[in-house]
């Protein structure tokens, strides 16, 4: 892993500013298995762009949207993504899923934002399709984008419907590469994980597979799970760290995103958004009835297949199944240390009504760890 | 069947005006199976509303919103309406469907638009279900409404996002029972099917079972089909009508729904949606690549069950599985229905770049079904 | 089409006689659309095989086996045939579809027999695939071969449990290509469809897509449906032929296979399937509840693509999913083609308790469908 | 707990002895949260019944049957159990699942075997189903049992089908409820799991929903996983104890059945269904490309509805969703103890060609445990 993995200069697209380093988990010992990516994010798949919108106003203010490009903003709107969907729970939104499950791709940024801000996001990512489309070849009379949600209405106004058009925009033309912000950032912002403070996580794993080294990133928008369901590295740290808790029963939901660049058929990356649902699941939760576990896995690779434009047979490059299990436990693993990183990396929030959310406490999670046998030295990059 | 069936009154709400009373597929002689309710159209099962809001402006604005209330405009928005979903083909968007998977049900109206238009329809009626319940008991902070749509692009200027906020209020507002305008009307307005002017249709089926007696009504946004796949009561029209053809591979999609008042189970009313795309086929469509053929079936019974309040056991009603061979053909039987209504209704259109759709000829269809044997007397009402 | 089409000479495994040619639904005049190839039947897919075995014996013996081998009696056992699977009524059984959803293909023949013969045959073709692939390279340690089934019970003593491992070997091993044997023949002996007598039929189209010419063929099992549901190319047969009922509720199931050599995804074969769906609604059927409308569909293409032996990426060849309409109304032709020949070539059997089933009279057929002006010459072939 | 749960006396049906009582994972201070039935075991479930038969001969032959009543040896075989199927990972076989995906139930016994047994056990159950249903009322005309698999051909001579017809019969009747055997038992016999001996394993799980009290059971057939992923209740059981591997790459597969006799919808077992794939995911697989992952939950309530005599509205019991994260999580519990308990009660076993595969050695166990403040006093009863 390169050195700057666990805690890279930040980026964050939108309104929010550039801030100071800030630990990850792996900085604070926690012991992850597998090898990661230099950014250790979902950027480090070639050509995956993250961009972020962040509102933070007044008193009740606490929402944005996040922009995950899957070929990035310099790439053509048009070209399909190979994906698959995976619904552990299905109690959220993520559109654009039916063609996804009939023909195995999707087009254009996926978003992710407020439960009520699904619909305005809808509307912006469209327009800026059509626009982008305009200046590309190609014959698309219609769009239906991704937008997927988890819900901020505890800490955000989210019935003031805040999140508008111009935010949208934000986000998209603020994407880039490299060290992705993570916690209260984008459509992370007012979220809460495991009745603590949570938001946006993300990781990556490196490996190779029948020859070829790949990588698998993956992105969480964090905002589900009740404490005692909660465990680090399976350490039951839920039933440890027990203070400030909010929530009776499941109130939340988790939009997990894995990318890969390793070329997979569309019923392969179903697999693997399968796969990240285990992932969610190493971090204690039971998939909650209130919250909307949505998982969706793309590949980068086959380009230039698919596409409208086409006229003849064509070829999409696949990893034999019985070479994936590497790609499967990456997918799992990667999910997971991006909960635990959108955890860490959250801060104290307060919001609307005077409420508040706390961060988990980095020296008390350690502190757990420890007494479990399972916290490495203070860096435990591979 | 009530005298009225066949050519009821029109109510249209939204923005369009009332039309005079004009010929539906029965009053042309065509012998439809099967006996159907009252008013021949989804309002005769108990309870469901219909409204619109029809935007014919300039040259090139010919788009809408249709809405469908499963409990009516006076019934509450947090009541589950217990319903199953199906894509014949997944090319297309309908929004709230993995609750609908996991749970089995949904909240609030149904709306149907443009494809483009699904952003700011899901947006306005989520505000609008949020105003709502502040005014019901009940818990519920967050809403995933379902919102489906068809691609006008031909005849509208679909990417000028036409379609408003004060439009969807107005067809919500609007929505009532009786009597359903067809065609050129709500989110059918601009739509084209087998290549004739399509829209909106409606049909239903009365039938007993299991010793009551039900209602079967079927709503489509019938925007799909090749001309030369058109068939008609089984009778191939669209070999015989071959003129004022427009597309050289399926552009379209349809949007189907099913309301019926019977008891079902969440999977018993899947089982219908999967019937509804043998309703469309019968009409001759092999599910075209680029069509959204999507299917949702919903029961207005059990009305208060598994609401969020309920804190103990309950009872759902259902008809067993082996008394539902009825319903399925009911149910086959007013989607069909249903999209030949929407030709026979749909009126010719002039729209953008001045294009022009023609109306399927009402004279040269009786024709080609004289021809076949499959023409009634003028009034095949049974 | 080869002129020798529609009436082919007939080859069938097993212990049934080799019959003299008779008449083929084309051969009657029934103007089925599209061009079909050489034998109009399953096995124009080059490669593809078809093996009987017919089991009549005393009063109740009326049953037996149906083979299809995708890739021959030569063809490796271990070879991957990537396929897609739908279920328009889950009421019956196939086995091996759990790995078909997961990774898209299986292994070895697809067997078709009685619903009580599905452990027997599992068994034993199990046990051939185990000898068999002693002799192939390669790794494999379990099969999981796909079975499937409908019910004889009405004529057959199907709980006698007659279709042993013998059987099963003589299907494998009589499987042949060319024309293929229909009506009461292998598993469909004691069939009944739509009240008369039904079995097994084929059929097959050629089309052109993307610059290649491809052959899509369909094998049924039939034993579906309700008399009065029952049409022919659109025309209400049902309605006219009422003599000699036997249900009052759907009692049967259908099984479809759609062979091509057309290159395409997993993915675009479920596509394939949903449509065989739509060619049996076609007849007639909604898919009654107590019917197992099972559809299965592959590709002999991309034959040694995902091997357990293969170390590295490989690539698929695929066509476009905006190319895939021709092949979407092939399938859906030649599956109701194919129900219309088991109908067409099913004989008159008397079998258990003094049981009668009339098979459907030609000339009868012919008259109703003259009356609809459906009816083309003697010999239809295009 | 009952104090006779964690070490009860063990009955064991079939070819197999009584064996004295062992040690379940429990009485090593394994902590398992959660408050278990009586035995610990699925017949906690009040009516559920389990038997086996176990094949342990000479050298080769190590396999057997494990049969899952629901309803009891004495219950009628013709009452519907309503269900829910989840496949984790699809690699094997569970037949009947199409009709438990339409319609929400199945008929009968659940067996399961070894993979090339599926066949003759398949034949078997049919058998004594049509033979007891004789003995019943109603129009049952055909059985589609449920029959699952994993693979154990490493030990036994699997390619020999040594479980035979009259095997099935004694699993089935030496059914019977209390105290569960475990380890290398029945289906369970051959398997290996994590690369230690495997095989047979169960737990249950008591609670209190909606004013109700009910049991969560869950048997396993534990047959999967590479030893670097296991993990006991989160600790990384698999990285410390790395002797006497197997396995490079995955071979495996497990069974998870969940039975409950709360009253819940089908498509709310299916919830649980893909909740037991979470409690198989918190043993640490990440659902490994060869292994067949599945999972099915039923109820034994609602027993008397749907049945197919059956002539009008009934009334289903259910528990409303928003009450089902204590069902969810005592599922994900039931199963994760129910694979461990295999793992603790199998021992080690010589099979075909010399191969030994070595249980794991409670004392190592313990002390990794106990290495990370995992371990309770000896006996870890709640």
């Amino acid at each position: 892993m390169d050195d700057s993995a666990a805690s890279p200069r930040l980026q964050q697209g939108g309104v929010s500013k550039v801030e100071a380093p800030k630990p990850r988990a792996r900085d604070l010992g926690l012991p992850f298995p597998g090898r990661c990516g230099p950014c250790n994010a979902i950027t480090d798949v070639p050509g995956v762009e993250v961009g972020y919108a962040t509102l933070v106003n007044g008193e009740a203010v606490r929402t944005g949207v996040t922009m995950v490009l899957p070929r990035g903003l310099a790439g053509r709107a048009t070209s399909p993504v190979w994906a698959g969907f995976h619904a552990l729970n299905g109690n959220g939104e993520m559109t654009g899923t039916h063609w996804i499950r009939e023909a195995g791709y999707f087009l254009g940024p996926i978003a992710i934002t407020n439960t009520h801000g699904v619909g305005m996001v809808h509307h912006a990512v469209t327009r800026w399709m059509v626009e982008r489309s305009q200046r590309e070849p190609g014959p698309y009379a219609w769009f239906m984008p991704v937008i997927a949600e988890t819900c901020d209405a505890y800490l955000n106004d989210m019935n003031g419907f805040h999140v508008q058009e111009e935010h949208v925009r934000e986000a998209i033309e603020g994407a880039r590469g490299g060290a992705v912000a993570e916690g209260n950032v984008g459509g992370g912002t007012g979220m809460i994980c495991y009745e603590f403070k949570g938001g946006t996580g993300t990781a990556s794993r490196v490996l190779s597979v029948g020859g070829g080294s790949y990588t698998v990133g993956a992105l969480v928008q964090a905002n589900f799970g009740l404490r005692p369901w909660l465990r680090v590295l399976g350490v039951p740290v839920g039933e440890h760290l027990t203070e400030n808790r909010i929530w009776s029963a499941e109130q939340g939901s988790v939009i997990a995103l894995v990318a890969t660049d390793a070329p997979l058929l569309p019923n392969q990356l179903e697999r693997l958004a399968r796969r990240a649902a285990l992932g969610l699941g190493r971090t204690g939760t039971p998939g909650g009835d209130g919250s909307g576990d949505l998982c969706l896995a793309f590949s980068t690779a086959n380009a230039t297949h698919g596409e409208a434009g086409g006229s003849s047979v064509e070829a999409m490059r696949f990893i034999p199944h019985h070479l994936l299990d590497g790609m499967f436990e990456a997918t799992a693993q990667a999910v997971e240390e991006a909960v635990i990183n959108a955890l860490v990396a959250a801060e104290t929030m307060q919001g609307r009504d005077g409420r508040q959310v706390d961060a988990i406490d980095h020296g008390a999670l350690r502190e757990v760890m420890q007494a479990h046998a399972r916290l490495a030295r203070r860096d435990s990059r591979p």
